[in-house]
């Protein structure tokens, strides 16, 4: 079996390069280790971009995620139990971030790729690359059958998210260089059947520790509580976690409702960058290359960035031969990538209490809430970099 | 001997209130333990916020710092090599910053002071502040002649600097809480007889560690090189500087101008706020109450902003016997010393090399400095900062 990409991984930085290579005639073959039910149905976070909104748009996925996905046009930063208000549309001339859960992009990116005749097969394992600094490099696997197969191609996609494998074909320390960071706090995340505390996303720093208040559906709401990284879900009963999130988000215009809480989980902060993200043909892109953590909810929007001008790249390859654009693909993206990491943090460091703070932090970190809010400016700066800012 | 006002400190603080008072009709002592010459002759930074040098034109001082100081319409960010310019002009509406120093404005004030009868004893010890929670406050002190004196007052201003001991008549736990953190990291600063390098100041984040670029004079330059904080200025040759300064600053657009170095000395990095900054009849002010670290040149006018919502708090008390303006004192003037803590703390963090960094953070600083830059947003946030809020 010969392809021009082979692409391993189908998370949306996987489906989405597929998709946008076969737009410019380009084929592909998608690998993924698990099954297409296990990929449509796993729920996921999604706040999608304006950039991921518009790309959708203008490449033909748009109906579902026009039709179902709730714009917001701001969210709330709350401190000193008052809500500021960041208006986007006012701030960034009507661009918005829609929610839109990951598995609703997966299911109407695998949706497309079939009827466009793709070729995605799930439920592979064994997935090795070979000879990716090679004119020929293969992909063997083992199919969802259990027969062996080779996948023969020009170029490599390694899109297998944060457990990757691809990424370890990039040799450590003499080609690739890791950075990473791992915060002093986590999220403890809920799932509550209950009707929505707010319109929008509320993010509210409080002396006892950061809460995020999102919505699911008008039925299912998604709300976190900043907790320890070693503290287990065993500690928190369904009693403690709505007294918890009344007590760091009530106030002035703001009250919680409470519902039947159906999952808990705790989520770790991490960041996560390796350069470069390539290795002769070899292309890594999304998860499989850095980690964010969630605060700005920027993974799925910074892996389809990456997969929007990976597929430019390849395109002018295989159009021209020159691999130019190829060569530059990582300095095409890691600058955003970082810009990415850092509004993350940003987002982070200003709302978490941090657990070594004698004080000083905390009125600090609200001194610079106040500063940031009081100001077009500082509002416009969250505001740009939240809703996305454009991809060229 | 008796007045209105019992001042303790002759510096910025004590002396801006002193004139102040003065034009609202109210009478005040300054009691300052250096000689005159001491305060006029010791060479401080001198960067003033619009607000400054507007109070100064607005009130009568504004004759030599028009003439005398220079106005800097931006500041340059250099990182990974280049400048970017923070144009204060075009992101703040014609707003600026002028360089004039500190002992300069302290001549304009005492010339001031001593032509409209004002009472200023230099040169004076043991000052000692009794029944301050009374309703006669008396301050004991030895005047320059060595005679015991005694000054009756309604109000007394603790403007004593940050060796302050008015500050410590505020019960400390009690009523008085100290927020401080001290950074991890220190200034060499020199002073150069060499022409200007730059004809406005130079922010340079450096892997080596951050620089700083100012000027005095057409004929004498300050700049800064970041140290550890136990460094030496015995470790530092005249070679070594300059070919330090050459490493951080040099490149597209810049080239530092060696001199002759004729000052060294090394500046920790301090930040503190006590809180309240008043108690019964004494109110604090400038760096009696707060220290903010150098980056962001604030800590003068922070100082003048302080007095300033002072003197309007002492001049209702005297016109009406109303204690409200004096009672909210510490509320209208903290969380403008918390946003210019954060402000002094955010342009540290942004441009210092950070002692434990494995190269995440170098990587998360360029990265916001380019957020930062390259957004009108991010520049219109430092440079309105930069140059000062309005007062109201």
């Amino acid at each position: 079996m010969n392809t021009q990409v082979g692409i391993v991984g189908g998370g949306p930085a996987g489906l989405m390069l597929s998709h946008l290579l076969h737009l410019k005639g380009i084929d592909s073959v998608v690998l993924e280790s698990r099954t297409r039910e296990d990929v449509e149905g796993t729920i996921r976070a999604g706040v999608l971009e304006q950039n991921t909104v518009d790309l959708m748009v203008d490449t033909g996925l748009g109906d579902r995620v026009k039709r179902e996905g709730l714009t917001h046009h701001g969210i709330e930063l709350r401190f000193g139990g008052r809500g500021h208000r960041i208006d986007f549309d006012e701030l960034t001339g009507g661009r918005a971030v829609t929610v839109y859960p990951q598995h609703e992009v997966l299911k109407d990116l695998i949706a497309r790729r079939l009827e466009d005749d793709g070729d995605i097969r799930f439920g592979v394992s064994d997935v090795q690359v070979h000879g990716h600094t090679t004119d020929n490099p293969k992909i063997t696997y083992v199919d969802a059958d259990g027969n062996e197969q080779t996948l023969t191609c020009a170029l490599v996609a390694g899109c297998d998210g944060s457990r990757t494998t691809t990424r370890g074909l990039i040799p450590e320390t003499t080609v690739r260089t890791d950075h990473f960071r791992q915060y002093p706090f986590a999220w403890f995340g809920i799932l509550a059947e209950a009707p929505p505390s707010s319109e929008e996303l509320i993010y509210a720093n409080h002396p006892r520790g950061f809460a995020l208040i999102s919505t699911r559906t008008p039925d299912v709401q998604r709300h976190y509580l900043q907790v320890d990284p070693d503290d287990s879900v065993d500690n928190w009963s369904d009693d403690r976690i709505w007294s918890e999130l009344h007590a760091r988000v009530d106030g002035e215009g703001a009250e919680i409702k409470d519902g039947k809480i159906f999952q808990k989980s705790i989520l770790q902060f991490r960041s996560f960058v390796c350069e470069p993200m390539q290795h002769g043909n070899l292309f890594l892109a999304g998860d499989a290359a850095h980690t964010v953590p969630p605060t700005g909810a920027k993974g799925m929007n910074l892996a389809i960035a990456d997969v929007y001008f990976l597929s430019e790249a390849m395109s002018e390859y295989f159009a021209t031969r020159s691999r130019a654009g190829l060569e530059g693909y990582t300095d095409s993206v890691l600058p955003r990538v970082w810009r990415t990491q850092h509004f993350s943090w940003w987002m982070s460091s200003m709302l978490h209490r941090l657990p070594d703070d004698t004080g000083f932090g905390h009125k600090r970190q609200v001194a610079e809430l106040d500063m940031v809010t009081r100001s077009a400016a500082g509002r416009t700066l969250i505001a740009e970099n939240y809703v996305g800012t454009p991809l060229r």
